[in-house]
């Protein structure tokens, strides 16, 4: 299968949703509608921390129009009196998140929710519910809701015995760490922080729920999984899956933060107390308020290394911030940062730290990117003090297969040698650079690597032979990055038939099996396992159809070409059977061919990338502008390669919006001051070069086609491959992100 | 599997579309709507036959807001030069039936269609088309095409060597049918005539089409048969299969008339001639002008019989009324009249007859009411001469298991004498008849039987287990009957689950495997059958799970009550696992469960069905009422007895209109008279008494829940036995349809 001489594995073929894309007729979740349908509003808090004494909904109910009113009294009651367990997910605390309980924890927290026959008159009927809020301090930053006498957002969480906005810890470790550094001939320490940074996707949460009379729910909307929304939705309601069908949407955008939800459990308990469909649509206000951004952190990392850069030590302290219910992902960091290095004494610990802030959703590599950035900072200043080539340290130390994984397992491939070879080998890397091109301006270059898991996973996957001999495949993972695509050509490969007679399609969860969600770098690695295993089992159909015609043994046939062979001894004696003549006998012959396969896929090994930038830096404005950005990355196998680039692409882009202009503002009553995309400054295509990825294909043994992951390493190493760079042109290091002109200025100005 | 004490399959469950459907939430083929979306109209033809010399579509492209204006020379050409195989829905004349191609062969025979911005637009567009006609005589009835100087519609259509309207012959043939008639005791032999009677769904035909621009149609519409609408679509249009996803809206009625298409493909070229969403509607007009009615006929029947009631020797000779264009169901009367009669000489001849009405469609049981109306008179007309109960006569010539049919295959299961006796020995069958109640009113018992060949053939089922252990299943029939219902039932009791844990959900054409047409009283046997090969892979797969967490063999597992038991000799070693608690487990333990089944199903035994009927005349006005009506039928097994009786009633309902009222009136010019449900006269709820369905349910042993298909048989009997109660009235034989008040009295003026 690993054959590179395949006609559609690797081909560049037009996109399944190229057209409807372009042409508008894509539907995102705004798109649908239903007759009778109503409006939901949600009214969110306007303190960033207040206990909630009452709320009063009469007023809002009697307004005329409006046909139903709910809170969080309305959901299936998940209690918590306790710590729980650390998830970015957990139930009991998405619940609080999608309608405030007990209290208002950050400013756009919503706490109640009105359906209306129009928009306006459920933001008039927001206006009109009564709630009575006792205003509480509030702490935003890290380092103010650590601080001992900061305000305490729950009670019942406990660190070191006292109340505490630290709800839980995560610790990795090998060998002694203190020994570690005192063997060091060189130990480098440092403190990090990064600001919060959103996903940023273009399509706001929307989704249209109809709740029927016999308690059967349809929910539209766009998720990173549309089992996840039918399991959530299922939970807070109490209503089983089996009643509820969740139909996914095209979707604009989640990199994570779409693998939870906000509005369609609430849109269900209108839908149902007022009888009729119900549409809500975040603004763009409300998605930058209350939905999910990356957690910022504060970060220390100390490294320790002998002279010839061997490393022996690392210790990193990782404070994510959770937002106001806990669960940051604390895994990114603690378990990524010294994942790709050989460090025979490593502590990695983790902090979840609740603040009053929105609550935090996965985003791309979720806590990854923070980790590198302290990570491979220090790495880069240890190989400046040792006068080592920087990516020859990282050859010189990387992992190797056999060794046990920080976080766990035992490694099986690890190509993250080739992706810094790829850049050190690179015109880029060894390209002059003119390093003061102009009075004020500075250039610099930096490089940094990154490792993100990777992950296997549920999928579901059915493959069905059209009457005419074409093939129809539904899978059960909503198409954020091109798995339409490559499933196509996946298939198309396997059959041996033309790519244009594949067409893929995205089930809803009534009519694929089970799924898990889109994310992790798993999807196109698990639906291509499962679609393998599902032509497989269509081909077997195959050959079981053209052996009963012959009346030989269906273990004398082959498939080659879209057609069944007689081979073996049979070999010629009988003209070959297409796919379209199998598909025309299919009923004298059976019955239809098609199957559906479901696994629990493994063997998703982890992604290595290694970057290469070249910055410019006005050092009078402050302005840091990208020149020149090189990603390489091992991706097994590209089975599309165009979506292949364009992940790697996406990631450094965002990655860049991180490194330079991305962050929050908030007042000081804790108020989000930048609530858009005019205020909260994100890269448009005049920030950014063209991103060179370069694209590493060593397949991966553990899959049928050799995929790997691709979609979250690519996040992972711009950071701190720009602060890298960043210090390579103006011999400045920054320790705070974003790298803005303010912060710039300020850092230069204290630097002298 | 046929215990008749189960708990769910039997059970009167609440339907699952009920509360969707009588709150108005149930999405018909008109509900849907797209965003951008223009209106289609189509241009019908004001002649009943015509040549089409030139069609001028240039002043209707011209006007404002037209967007798109098809003809048939936008379809793929089929050419018809040569008389082709018979056919209700052959696709080379199908094509002619949604758009003429050379001719208009009707009055609103469609000829071209226009979209436009509204259906105004697009009606006033339908008139600026310039059609130059040449207009031909046309013939209307059987009698009027099949003279030698009829008009002949079709040049190339031969019968006995010259050109003829009658386009094919149909003859089944036992023993030798005139050596017979010699040795009858007593022959009768009579001509009957029926009149074409509309199906008369409330649904008119809808679709939405939406023709993207990179070829792919998602076509929503209400039919018996989404894969149906895909392939005659992907026929006339050229688009593959694989890009055509044909979404089944809940359908309004079909009754067969939804077992072909008149929108579809015409929506599709305008939807891609005008990059637009195009939406059609019929009006109930259109509807009865130009979608099939079933057939009219003209049959001539004889039968003879010993003294004893022995019938010896049976000829028929059945015309039937294909419209416009060839095919008519021929296969209805010629195979079914004398199938449940062991008679050993048998002519069966039919005609296929073209003349110029809407083309015929298959409508319940197709073409086997007109049959049994001529033999079943006939019969009971061999009966009192004899002086023979009819039901005794019915009984003494029934086929018994190991006959060979007189369409070829040799009968398994028959239980036909049961349908007889169940009748015999019902109340309504003995009790005393009032037959001169007052004056100028007579009353009169008629019995009668009926036949249907049922059906199995291709049927997918899924069937998926939810995260917290429910089930969904997904069949690929729309449901006209009950089938969701019945499925829910069956799973629900194989799983042994509670009933309300099942849903059932209608997959579209790219969702779900091939599954063929909703007809031919197939789709809750063959999906029923399918199911529970889906059921029991899942309880395989449960089973292999629990295996696996007891670390047992699989084998040494059983299912029972909705859970694992470890049985022989490890009965009681282990707590049983229960559905949700695998489900919980499905992960870690494989992965998700669930899988996909499609089989060709067989073993569809025959349907029969004896029917009881009291009727009074007004002697003066001619009108028949049904007093009391008592139908017996053997249906195997009854998953939901509620349906099973609902389609017992219907049919009768339906063949009560047939008998008694519904007919189309033509002007001289060939056009319809009475386009619309005041003037065409279907039985309203005042017209007929409560049906009384006998169901008899004797297991099909091959069928793992004794299912027999019920929809279709039940429409047979009525014509002839209301007609027999009319002559046990009146002391006079009606061979004409329908007994309305002007024939009646007409006939009783003839009479005297």
């Amino acid at each position: 299968m690993n054959d590179m001489s395949n006609k559609w594995i690797g081909a560049r073929t037009i996109r399944p949703d190229g057209a409807d894309k372009v042409t508008g007729r894509a539907q995102y979740s705004a798109d649908f509608a239903m007759p009778g349908m109503i409006w939901g509003k949600v009214l969110r808090s306007p303190h960033a921390h207040a206990v909630i004494k009452s709320i009063d909904t009469s007023k809002a109910e009697a307004l005329p129009g409006v046909k139903a009113v709910v809170t969080a009294k309305d959901f299936v009651p998940f209690p918590v009196d306790k710590p729980v367990a650390l998830g970015i997910q957990d139930m009991r605390w998405m619940a609080r998140n999608i309608l405030a309980h007990e209290k208002a924890l950050f400013h756009g927290h919503p706490i109640a929710a009105v359906a209306a026959i129009s928009e306006e008159v459920a933001a008039e009927a927001c206006k009109l519910i009564a709630v009575d809020y006792e205003v509480l301090p509030h702490a935003i930053e890290i380092e103010d809701a650590i601080k001992p006498d900061a305000p305490i957002l729950h009670d019942f969480l406990k660190h070191e015995g006292k109340p505490s906005n630290i709800a839980g810890t995560m610790v990795l470790k090998t060998g002694d760490v203190e020994k570690g550094f005192a063997e060091a001939d060189v130990v480098v320490e440092h403190t990090f922080t990064s600001r919060p940074v959103h996903q940023g996707y273009i399509e706001p949460h929307a989704c249209t729920v109809s709740y029927a009379a016999d308690g059967r729910v349809t929910i539209w909307s766009s998720s990173q999984g549309q089992f996840m929304v039918r399991a959530m939705t299922s939970l807070l309601t109490g209503i089983p899956q089996s009643n509820i069908r969740a139909i996914p949407a095209e979707i604009g955008g989640g990199f994570g933060g779409k693998t939870i939800i906000y509005l369609e459990p609430v849109a269900v308990l209108l839908s149902k107390k007022s009888g009729r469909p119900v549409k809500m649509v975040m603004t763009r206000d409300e998605v930058m308020r209350a939905t999910g951004p990356a957690p910022g952190s504060l970060m220390t990392v100390k490294i320790g290394a002998k002279k010839d850069g061997t490393l022996v030590a690392a210790k990193g302290e990782f404070y994510l911030q959770a937002g106001g219910l806990p669960g940051s992902p604390l895994r990114g960091p603690v378990g990524c940062s010294f994942a790709a290095y050989a460090i025979p004494n490593i502590l990695s610990t983790g902090y979840d730290v609740v603040s009053n802030r929105s609550k935090v959703a996965a985003y791309r590599a979720p806590g990854a990117p923070h980790g590198a950035f302290a990570t491979e900072s220090v790495l880069d200043e240890i190989a400046h003090k040792l006068g080592l080539d920087p990516l020859e340290m990282r050859i010189k130390n990387s992992v190797k297969p056999g060794d046990k994984a920080i976080y766990g397992p035992v490694f099986g491939d690890v190509t993250f040698v080739e992706t810094v070879d790829a850049i050190r080998k690179h015109p880029h890397y060894t390209a002059p650079l003119d390093r003061n091109p102009r009075p004020g301006v500075k250039r610099g270059r930096g490089v940094a690597s990154g490792f993100w898991y990777n992950a296997g996973g549920e999928s579901s996957v059915q493959v069905n032979i059209t009457e005419d001999g074409n093939v129809v495949v539904t899978t059960g993972h909503p198409d954020v990055g091109g798995s339409r695509a490559s499933i196509a050509n996946v298939v198309a490969e396997l059959l041996g038939i033309d790519h244009s007679r594949v067409s893929v399609i995205i089930g809803d969860t009534q009519t694929i099996g089970f799924s898990n969600l889109t994310g992790g770098s798993r999807v196109t690695f698990a639906s291509a396992m499962v679609a393998t295993a599902s032509v497989e089992k269509v081909v077997g159909q195959l050959k079981d159809r053209a052996a009963k015609i012959w009346n030989i043994d269906a273990e004398a046939i082959k498939w080659e070409d879209g057609m069944a062979l007689p081979a073996g001894d049979n070999a010629g004696k009988f003209p070959p059977l297409s796919l379209k003549e199998l598909a025309a006998k299919a009923n004298e012959m059976g019955g239809p061919i098609g199957t559906q396969v479901q696994l629990n896929t493994t063997g998703a090994d982890p992604g290595f990338a290694t970057h290469c930038v070249d910055v410019e830096v006005d050092v009078d404005l402050g302005i840091v502008r990208v020149l020149r950005y090189t990603a390489a990355q091992d991706v097994g196998r590209a089975l599309h390669p165009s979506y292949v680039e364009g992940q790697i692409q996406g990631g450094v882009v965002q990655g860049i919006g991180w490194a330079l202009s991305e962050e929050y503002l908030y007042d000081k009553n804790g108020r989000v001051d930048n609530a858009g995309f005019l205020d909260y400054r994100m890269p448009v295509c005049s920030d950014v070069p063209m991103i060179e990825a370069l694209v590493i294909e060593i397949p991966n043994s553990k899959h049928p086609q050799g995929v790997r992951g691709v979609g979250e390493a690519p996040i992972v190493p711009p950071l701190a491959a720009i602060a890298n760079a960043v210090n390579d042109a103006l011999g400045v290091r920054f320790f705070d992100l974003p790298m803005s002109p303010p912060r710039v200025t300020a850092r230069l100005d204290e630097a002298g």
